[in-house]
């Protein structure tokens, strides 16, 4: 009998706590592990020993529900990345001590590319010294959908259900008006552009959606974009245009920062616009009419309420893989999503070398974006579609959902 | 038999259009209505016969629940103010000559108090004129609760709801992280600050939501408020501000123009920041710490997924009264709601004068703000909290809610 370990890290997505609800639902379960623990603040906290007991939660299935509906990580969270042996192999050493001394025989990390680096790095540590009575899992997350190794990160598909039906809403609003407007919306994506492509599933009903979507794989050019917005305005009022925050020029600087020099504010720090806010003020002083920047900004990452059913199940099942796995004694692999049939929408679940996931970033393809460059074609539609199907039923309790408070 | 023509007017929200269902289910059994018409945009609209036939929609079930469920205004909406009779008398005798052309006897106007001051003026000119066969009545609709004459407005309730749900769900994601850093959220507002109380419900469920609320009602200091977030966060890593739009310094000025002079673009062109990013840049330079700066823009007023339950049906049964009172022969007021018991929140609805609803604003009491001005007192929680209960079954398909598209 042993313990199980588990941590979060990186951004806050909705759907990392299903996959804490899934590993606690699998453990509770399992006769070789006797005690859980979460560790606080990532693997920050852990080598801080800052652990709380999750066992009784594991079995207690109405907390369980409100932890599966709970948004951002539940355990915390943390940036900080392991080093490498070479720089710091006390770390290393610091950290197996305290997996001994609280009998921590099995680990699971749930975070994105970052923290399957520190899952690789642990876990070839203790192949290369031999330590063969500990075990650890990564399962993977981030709404930025940019790990290989796997079909779509869990995450993801409540991330691109919240911007297509979002997108959808704004594009009702602002078409209330008959004032010449164009609405800027900026959407989550320093280096891939796969939730700025979600914008484009508002369009599933027949509505009209964005007019333009511009996602950071390709250059994008301001004065192209004017051009653009010009010729649309001359047959329709409201202008929506989706935009990954990370897009860049051709010289491969980021929009975003391009009125740096001049945005100063009253001390004369520089102030950083967003691409949205940089692309809606050039609109509007290049085409004389109205514009609007909108950032999705945190509630893309966090409208529980908006998930999808389909991304929280995959999450959960992923947690459930990741724990029968690390108890089973394998380590160094990270749980993944395999697409089997992609007309029906199928999949199954495995196990892949965590190093071909560590360090590494899957940008959208650049087949998948139209010859324009202001538009995904119908096979990213096909892609993203399944992923946002179904709504879970949230518990409320005086008109507010039930969120789970694990630690102060 | 006569027509009924409804239209719709200023800021779109998640309810005006539940009104327009309750008018077109009440307006369908009537005897006396033949045929019922949406005037498209407003009050300009309708100057320019912009007229869609809505009388089978009205016994359409299945696409009144649709209508019920979709965002900002089906029939459009416009800014457009009628001028005064001694302005241009010729606009009010068009209007009347539209009316009789089409056999329109039956007015009702859904909008704020713009929209009920052209309530107004219309009855009053059909007053003097003694013209005795055209009944005119305005249904209210505003986010910003600002309308005298009702205990609240239609659509406030489920853009509270958007804020407390997504407070709640923000103070989740701010938690994950051990960096220090402040979050402040802007809020609609320009004048009143209803929304933004509406922040303090995301403790309900003992959650410790913003620590700061701030609202347009009072002065608000970027020094006081940099000492107060400067001490919370000796004690804890995250701080979480909702801030009206429509802060205004001691001296009367809007906080979010202070950047300006300084705040230009590579144009040279004037770049206005929100209160929340001009807010959060002080921060940042002030007490050297992380800061961020979120905008719930048009997703507060748009987010019909996250509506409440309470409001959508207030709101249809305001378009109901509305309905009865115009074909029973009332003109000039507008339906109301009246809170009969604070304790056990029950309501009745009324018509009251449109004379004293129209160009007035109520904004929250002072009384209603603590003593420090950085929080609200909890019989704003106790008035707040009825309004934002129950959640609407929403319908979708294909992992998207259905709109309603009435017009291109």
């Amino acid at each position: 009998m042993s313990k199980l370990l588990i941590a979060q890290s990186g951004g806050p997505t909705v759907a990392i706590n299903a996959t804490l609800a899934g590993i606690l639902d699998a453990a509770s379960n399992n006769p070789r592990v006797d005690k859980i623990y979460g560790g606080v603040n990532g693997i920050e906290g852990v080598l801080q020993e800052r652990f709380i007991d999750l066992t009784d939660l594991a079995v207690d299935r109405e907390q369980l529900k409100i932890l599966w509906q709970t948004p951002a990580a539940a355990l915390g969270s943390c940036r900080w990345k392991l080093s490498s042996e070479e720089e710091d192999e006390g770390a290393y050493e610091k950290f197996m001590e305290i997996m001994k001394k609280h009998d921590i025989a099995y680990f699971i990390y749930i975070g994105g590319n970052d923290s399957m680096d520190t899952v690789d790095k642990l876990a070839s540590y203790c192949r290369r010294k031999n330590i063969d009575d500990f075990y650890i899992i990564g399962a993977p997350k981030t709404i930025d959908n940019d790990l290989v190794g796997t079909d779509h990160c869990p995450g993801f598909g409540s991330a691109a259900k919240y911007i297509a039906t979002t997108m959808a809403e704004l594009e009702r609003d602002c078409h209330v008006y008959t004032t010449k407007t164009v609405t800027v919306v900026e959407i989550m994506g320093r280096n891939a552009g796969w939730l700025t492509a979600a914008s484009a599933l508002s369009r599933i009903h027949g509505a009209k959606g964005p007019d333009l979507i511009y996602l950071c794989e390709r250059p994008f050019e301001l004065e192209t974009c004017a051009k653009k917005v010009e010729e649309l305005l001359k047959s329709q009022d409201s202008v929506l245009i989706a935009l990954s925050e990370g897009v860049k020029d051709k010289n491969g600087q980021y929009i975003s920062g391009s009125l740096a020099p001049q945005g100063v504010d009253a001390f004369g720090h520089v102030q950083v616009a967003g691409a949205a806010m940089v692309t809606a003020d050039y609109l509007k002083n290049r085409l004389g009419c109205k514009t609007r920047a909108i950032a999705f900004n945190l509630m893309q990452r966090a409208s529980a309420c908006l998930a999808s059913k389909k991304d929280l199940e995959e999450s959960f099942q992923l947690g459930s893989v990741a724990a029968k796995a690390v108890i089973g004694a394998e380590s160094g692999k990270m749980a993944s999503i395999k697409r089997l049939d992609k007309e029906k929408y199928t999949v199954c679940y495995e196990l892949v070398d965590v190093s071909e996931v560590a360090n590494r970033e899957r940008k959208v393809p650049l087949d998948m974006i139209t010859e324009s460059g202001d538009d995904v074609k119908q096979e990213m539609v096909d892609y993203l579609l399944p992923l946002i199907q179904g709504e879970p039923r949230i518990l409320y309790e005086n008109g507010l959902p039930l969120h789970i408070h694990l630690y102060e």
